[in-house]
């Protein structure tokens, strides 16, 4: 059984980490961190949960998240930075799902998060956690950056056609858009039902913290070329759900359904949809799914990606989830075996 | 392995009952059927199943049933009360999500539903599938009329109340509100988003089909009395979930909350929520609980039981899973036991 | 021309009252106030505003509100109280949105609110602002106490049963369900879209603010006897909107229908639908109306009352507006005439 | 004073345009038809305009149309073409909110629209109504196409643009979302809550009929060069608003929000908004406003515009009632001179 610890358990990455490693088999919940609700039963705060998780939330400084095998940091970004060296001394793996290990370059960190970086060797360390790219890397991993929701769903939508070298990665576009449980659990006035229900907007397009992110990511997968990326984030109305539109310009002809069913062939949770598909975001709601079809309207020369996820699963606890199956050697589905909640 | 056929598989109840059964480790899925997909892949029409569900829509006029040990018709009223009895002859076990069988009394039947009754003889056979009632029958049963969404809600409220004989009978009010899926999969102009969206609605005031059905099961409860209810149904801009409040007036005083945590201690999909609990209909949204806390406000003779259920699952497909776990003597909650999609 | 000034500007009140306010012919906004904004171009906070409101809004502090013929407070619970006096010993008039001035028997107003209140011989002055039934008190008052969004509804739905004396005053119940605007534009977590979208839940149960203010208005108007009321409030997910659906019990027989429209026949904002009606939330939506049907299902001796209004409107800064043009002799449809946003 | 009739009265524009008109100060309404619902009051369909609207449906072909000084056809495609020509010969003036006389190209529409149209000369001589491109053939125009929904986003927002010549022309890209109302009021079961709520897809995206107008739209903008476009349609799940996001490339340095500011300085309709704003779809819900934003993220070489608009006023029934205003010599902003409802 593996022993395992969730830091930063109120939000919506902590409790939607609590519905699936709940009903895993090989896992043991030790301890359930929360600074504000310590003490409080999580299935008060989270009654769906009754009857699944008994815990209460433990305040960080009493939790000994060291006597776990693995630590799911659901916490903001800034905290795992402070905390990863101890544990990882102790000899807990830890998985970050915030953003302090996901840039390799510190000062690109430093300047979009507006921190100065705990323990820049550790994010030599760190393996991005993105299955489909680093699935080898993470076997052997101690320490996890797990990739961001707008990074996953984007990633996984451009990296055939970049890996393949079809595309111009001088204009590439990525037009997203979000439910807005992205947002998080705060109370923020702009993510109120009164304010996001019945509304569309565009929100970050000077400047998003996933942009680097995923400019990184398609990097790697040129084997390093410049990328040219405008990254446009939407709120939408509705609670969970990412669908990425992305375009590009192909350089050549090429057999784009092919392209990339062989990619994500073997892959559990990447399913290439039959062309001429345009994947609805409930069709993932609740799994880890992403679903991707892949379009050349008009017979231009202009690629169009479809690519949805739930951000709150293949965006977050889900793929933390896979990524631990990965790192201790069990069933990489485990757990994550659910179907979509539809409608 | 149980041999399961889908009688309907094309609406709501049809592919909730999919995604549940698909996988229930005792469970295989025989034979789906649908009169206008006929040929079509299951998950052409809910790509929420690719990966899970591999079968086609097969015509009703070709399909097996009789070879399946069970078959659910989640087919509209008036379907299941004429395929029954063949069924029943050749072995096969029934339970009908729609209403064929719910009503004792065929005239009231008839007079609700507006077709005269192909089968009154199997009416008197066919066991109620409330499982908190009639469990012992529901175990040796091979008919099963599964309940209505709302009588699953309120009967489950009221029930505690009624046994214990402490409220009157003669002046019952259920205000329950419903999700825009419990209207089904079809194309009607009052159910499109742009006229449910953003709006709230009483409807069937005069009359609506589940009163009967309700005011038979709460007679039960008293051991037969008359009862006086009045059963206002709403459509609230939501996808599933049906929220149930009850009044009633109390005779005596009692601890109400005890009450209800004894009539439900043994009970695996009721949960009786702490005192003071307003149970959303979010903490069922996907799984088979039904969630109640009772009030007695500013303390007055007035009795306020809240009851929440998710139409699709308590209130169709989950209650009919239940049934058939119970029929087969599987695990009550085998293939049940999902946490409920919050947020 | 009337010189108005808003106090609180920042909240949906407020940007409710500068809608219908800048386009009312006999109307100029001096002064919109906002501690936490001031400074800002009111437009920018709320773009909807653009072109038609220049004015920033204006610190509390330095607001010249004495020099207006009218001030609108549109603050919190417990602000006017404090300003009314020197208001209107300077000759202004007052309108308070909120509560401070609803509540007759101060004990039971620092019960609910709990504060003590400033002064309590204007709270004897004030007139309850509920032009179907104050309109005289209102043409010449100098203070008028508005009333709040459940207790319109709820009162509009049941003055015509209980001035009619025909039914029963120790057994009302008044179900009511309002969009998520009526919670106001504070960053409370559950108020957030990814909280209150796709849900429904009771709030309130034991005891709500709106309570005594109902029952203060259907004590009034039974000419003071006793009222047993259970109110039982719930939010749904929409923006704007209340459905009162509200039970009791008739003494005798009598023609529901005639006596809601003869009750009404005069007034300009209230709709006695046709018989049969069920009236939707968004049949409102923006305007000033209420819109009311009576029924008496299956014949039974309970009747049910279907009431709705916007909760912004006809709850508050219409009813407030309806309010101004009584007290200055204007049309009192003036700025108020514009017909619901559907669909 | 101006005689209209409406045919085609029961869809969403079709309401849309008796609300705008009905408090319309220079109109009669004289006629509104349905085949459907001939003989019902139009305010038993839509009671939101019970006060407002006292006719009922007339069926077609009851209805003198060629009475009326002006008649809007709010009818399905190829409706309106059969009937100009008797209309126009007759001395009506008649703006169609349908397509038939949108695209110049009559081949090009044929292929788009699946029929062979009834009049290609009336294509000739109708005016396509984009008042902020062609307000002086407007004015003395006898038969005025109204432009669709997506064409009006996309088109304000590229056109200043175009008109500079600053981007490139071959690789432009709109990435618009629509609220559900844009579907029309049909019982389609993708419309439908349970459908298309809480989910977000792309639609149409190997070809909408919507490209072939915005093609030719942008093509006059540029004097006549070929257009490089895709456009990606998306259903967001909200009731009213489009929100196009558009990319182009840009060829030189240039003022984005001095060249936008300008082009429209006179424009009633179109707000371009502060430098560094994203406009809520809500800002516009409504009104008849289109608000613009332009972007050029990180100071790449992409401009990136932000334009929204209600899809039933701008989009469809208010630009008809501009356009009607400035056919008639009416102020342009006669009974358009709402405020967007916010929230």
């Amino acid at each position: 059984m593996i022993k395992v610890g969730i830091a930063g358990g109120t939000g919506y990455t902590g409790v939607e980490l609590l519905r699936l490693l709940s009903v895993h088999p090989q896992v043991t919940l030790q301890v359930v961190t929360s600074r504000t609700d310590a003490g409080t039963p999580v299935c008060q705060i989270y009654p769906s949960l009754r009857g699944f998780v008994d815990l209460p939330f433990t305040h960080p400084d009493q939790a000994l998240l060291e006597k776990c095998d693995l630590v799911f940091f659901a916490t903001p970004n800034g905290i795992a930075m402070q905390q990863a060296r101890s544990l990882l001394d102790a000899g807990v793996k830890v998985i970050d799902l915030a953003a302090d290990f996901r840039l390799t370059d510190i000062a690109t960190w430093e300047k979009w998060y507006g921190m100065t970086h705990a323990c820049p060797d550790l994010v030599t360390e760190a393996v991005y956690g993105l299955p489909e790219v680093n699935r080898a890397q993470i076997e052997s991993a101690r320490l996890v950056a797990n990739p961001g929701c707008y990074p996953t769903a984007v990633q996984l939508g451009f990296i055939p056609l970049l890996e393949a070298g079809v595309i111009d990665t001088d204009s590439l576009i990525a037009d997203a858009k979000s439910g807005v449980s992205g947002a998080g659990r705060k109370g923020e006035i702009g993510n109120l039902f009164a304010e996001a229900g019945d509304n569309f907007k565009a929100y970050g397009v000077a400047g998003h913290r996933h942009l680097p992110e995923i400019r990184q990511g398609l990097q790697r997968a040129t084997g390093g070329k410049e990328i040219g990326l405008t990254f446009v984030p939407h709120l939408t109305p509705m609670i969970r759900g990412i669908h990425a539109t992305l375009y590009g310009r192909l350089k050549r002809d090429i057999d784009l359904q092919a392209l990339f069913e062989e990619r994500y062939a073997k892959e559990p949770f990447v399913d290439v949809m039959p062309s001429g598909s345009q994947p609805d975001t409930r069709s993932v709601r609740g799994s880890n799914f992403c679903r991707l079809a892949v379009h050349q309207p008009q017979g231009s020369d202009t690629v169009v990606v479809l690519s949805v996820i739930d951000n709150l699963v293949k965006g977050a606890a889900g793929q933390a989830l896979q990524n631990m199956n990965i790192m201790f050697g069990v069933a990489e589905n485990t757990a994550l075996n659910n179907i979509a909640l539809l409608p």
